[in-house]
């Protein structure tokens, strides 16, 4: 019984940990989704990261709002000739924090471009990111996204500033 | 009697959780393997991230097949003569797709050079890749990875495209 | 009884497969925040990434010691210039091979800046990174870290060769 008992116990902090890694893949795998859908000009799938009301920052040009504004910019002139030009948008594994059905992260998007003339790449924009995403019934979303060039603003490097107050450890 | 059979039901289903969570952790880690072994000149290591019989191209160059292939390349003047100069393989975490024993994915690779002279590095190639990873006796390795360069080429960013159809969920 | 016993040790062997995928994940998101803390200008949040004696080599310039001499390279002349002008540390998802209590990586840096002038981002530095990390009550730390450029120094690249002999695999 007692045996039962303890085993029922470590079966359910197990079942948490789980859970909470399992938070941490999909986010990751979220983001590593981004670059491949855009690149690609795959303006559904790109937009299928974020939930139905979703924003997208890209500063200081673009705010998208919802889904419809993510499959304009895929799909739009300006991004189609990046595409045409040879482009790939870079990112890193953000730092993720979960709280609850709510997580927030921070990393880096590299924006190459190919230059024909010079025969070589070179980097457009080097920008800081900041990250809302959301427990929805079909998985993780991006509910926000900020993307903003590290070009000495103040505003943009402190995007990357650590939560000011850590998130409790994970209670279940 | 039926609060085991409750037991074993949920530690079955986490089983299931970690072994997915085990093939994304595995394979992330495998991917970041590569850019240490190049750059250090370890051909073997590098070798042996792939199967006895793995593929390799680095397009338009190399066609890459088998493990002594590999080695080859590393091993070779060209890439010799590269790690003298000054090099790094910067590779990002792929999206990746696991379907039973097998896997694919999609990410990039940057191929970042030392300039002496200029006194800076300079992005020789950003590339997309794709990989398709199989599950040994031995863990997951590389059945082919196929690296290309985003230079504009329309075969080339088509790589990153996400797969049609999402497999099914993990059914165990 | 006997498949009590059974579940007894399919658990245990579950939580020593969770461990081994927390300290992955754990020691993966350590490195994430380094990028962030630095160029957000927040020395204390970098340096507490690291152990209370943790060491910090920034090859050739730089041998920091413990975190007073983390948190006096962030605050610093040279620092707070590259972050006026506009800087990103990109760090990659090492290979992380965990012994216990003790764990070492292999990855890379950028170190990407602005050239307002040019209108583009430069990559001033690609490094090789080894890694030493150790598991303290409040997780795992940064105990070493080696910082050098891809140059072509052959000690730098060396600092990348996979590990002469690989540890056994976890066994709990």
């Amino acid at each position: 019984m007692s045996e039962t008992g303890d085993l029922h116990a470590t079966v359910e902090m197990l079942a948490g940990k789980v859970r909470a890694l399992e938070d941490q893949v999909e986010i990751m795998q979220l983001v590593a989704r981004y670059g491949p859908a855009v690149d690609s000009g795959s303006g559904e799938a790109a937009a299928a990261l974020w939930t139905e009301d979703g924003a997208f920052d890209a500063v200081p040009h673009l705010k998208m709002r919802g889904r419809d504004d993510i499959i304009a910019m895929v799909t739009g002139d300006g991004h189609q000739s990046l595409l045409g030009g040879g482009c790939g948008h870079v990112l890193t594994v953000p730092h993720i924090v979960v709280n609850g059905d709510e997580a927030t992260g921070r990393s880096y998007a590299l924006q190459v471009r190919w230059d024909a003339d010079a025969d070589r790449f070179w980097v457009f924009r080097a920008s800081a990111n900041t990250w809302r995403w959301v427990r929805t019934p079909q998985g993780w979303r991006i509910a926000e996204r900020v993307n903003a060039p590290l070009d000495g603003t103040e505003g943009h490097r402190e995007m990357l500033a650590p939560p000011a107050v850590s998130p409790l450890p994970e209670e279940e």
